[in-house]
């Protein structure tokens, strides 16, 4: 599966989710009970260590080809004033990517992750969602499959986006996900002030009472109040989870993504792993009603990939003591 | 400074603490004001750039010496039944170290850090905390000067340990330093049930009672109740604040082998970061009691430097940001 030719394309995917390889998680969990320390004293790098086996099909997973993609996209819904910086950083950002000068440049290169920036019409903003549709559905199905695409042979994938104006989107998709006033879901973004956040409920609340008849379907969701970098991200974890490719999610607007599928299949997540908890206030809502819990708290709030990318580094050693360690019977020493 | 000659010695070192540098620090912060993100939005990872900026005194610091020093000791309180493990494991995991075969080798390894490994007299248990001071003043003064020596000329330093029955000692240099009923302080350690708890805070209540009349001062506490490779730290931590050597502290014990020092002054952990939350419960009241907020929170319990080893992983990720990002001015990039 490359790409998302049809909405019933879209829809059959996200219906028929292959599950991890048990018989991997079992010889992973094996391993973990008889190497040199106490029993679950590592931890989350034990699940973590499991949880790869299980996507990736072998006992010792490994991170030979990480991939970090950053989708961007920009956001009609910026002329309501709903964003600190204005909606030309996109493009300014995504050439600061190209030229390296970014967090994530630094920090993908920090956790030996290829960095791919994948620009989604930055001249064509979506439409302003409190007026219209944000992507007709062509626009949409485009951008899934440019996800889909950009997920290559990776064996571990780190999500992240550019675009400003869009963590209002990613609050209007979370609320016409799970429910919940708007308030709920809104937070102060890049650096807006309490007054800047209050309009931005109300910009959600607007979106979602115009197309409220229409919010049944992942894709409609998704369409009328995401954007395009945002069905890039739903794109890439859809057609991963096809190639059981495990994924990292960053942060708010990340997990956002995911929230519409979620709404249609809750096992959407199974070989999500959630990076970092962002200082959004929404993302804790959303990571517990995905059942996800973030690797990493450390009160960021950049997108880019950032925190999921540093996350990267825990993951590689959860892999490292899984697949360096000696056993009780090789190191000679006796058990608990 | 590299050794502990004397009690005077050690408490003069205490009392004389150097700080950070200020202009290297307000350097630093002022740089983090110009990279391109919004202001804040790396959130920890911009505080442990300056941080390690103040103590490097330099504007972008670096970690080109990172080490990691691993202390063993043996402790006679094992006859009282208080680990889930039998004694013998301490030297064999110290050969299980040697050997490369432990979390911390490949911990250590993946977080590009030099792994030490000082064992102190494996054949010399201290004495039984419950019927004498576990260290004489000699012995003592030993373990705090092989802390000392440890140290090199590390750049960061990551400081854990290996001792069967260490996790008893923990919470009795907790207790003693901060108050509270050993029955706050204890845990399962390697792996007790909740009667092996009950058993270790009996034993902690009995060797504070035993020395109750003498817990009033910093290395009077290490010697009666703590151990070797707990001065170890110790020492370690207290001659890398005279070198401005940052110091990463693992998990409850660790953190515990500060303790006493900071009842005697509190302006000890000014150099230190906490890696990792221990799954140990007396470990988030201690990190209270000292002020320091762990950079991690993955549910382990291994001790060994293992969570301040991956923990290291984050620092990197702090300096590469803050080393690496370009400014607005260099991107060409509208601020907020």
């Amino acid at each position: 599966m490359t790409a998302f030719a049809s909405i019933a394309a879209f829809e059959t995917a996200l219906a028929t989710l292959p599950q991890a390889d048990d018989q991997a998680r079992a010889a992973a969990t094996a391993r973990q009970g008889q190497l040199t320390k106490p029993p679950g004293s590592l931890g989350r790098l034990e699940d973590i260590a499991i949880f790869l086996a299980g996507w990736q099909g072998i006992e010792r997973p490994r991170i030979e080809r990480g991939r970090a993609v950053i989708f961007a996209g920009n956001h009609g819904v910026t002329a309501r004033g709903v964003s600190a910086f204005p909606a030309d950083v996109t493009v300014q950002m995504v050439a600061n990517f190209a030229a390296g000068g970014a967090a994530i440049n630094a920090l993908a290169a920090a956790a030996g992750l290829e960095l791919a920036v994948v620009p989604l019409d930055l001249d064509q903003p979506t439409a302003d969602f409190t007026a219209a549709p944000a992507m007709t559905v062509e626009e949409c199905l485009s951008a899934l499959s440019a996800g889909a695409e950009a997920v290559g042979d990776a064996d571990l994938l780190v999500l992240g986006e550019m675009g400003i104006g869009n963590s209002t989107a990613a609050a209007a998709l979370a609320a016409a996900s799970f429910g919940g006033e708007p308030a709920l879901w809104v937070g102060p973004g890049t650096g807006l002030d309490a007054r800047g956040v209050r309009r931005k409920a109300e910009v959600v609340t607007e979106g979602l009472a115009l197309h409220r008849e229409h919010l049944t379907s992942a894709f409609e969701i998704l369409r009328r109040l995401g954007g395009r970098e945002i069905a890039g991200m739903a794109g890439a974890v859809l057609a991963a989870r096809h190639r059981r490719i495990p994924v990292v999610l960053d942060g708010f607007i990340g997990t956002a993504a995911v929230a519409p599928l979620a709404s249609a299949n809750p096992a959407i997540v199974a070989h999500c792993l959630s990076g970092h908890c962002s200082a959004e206030p929404g993302h804790v809502l959303l990571l517990a009603r995905l059942g996800l819990e973030p690797i990493l708290s450390l009160n960021m709030r950049l997108g880019e990939a950032s925190g999921a990318a540093v996350a990267a580094q825990i993951i590689r050693a959860a892999i490292a003591a899984h697949n360096g360690m000696a056993t009780f019977a090789e190191a000679g020493i006796a058990g608990a």
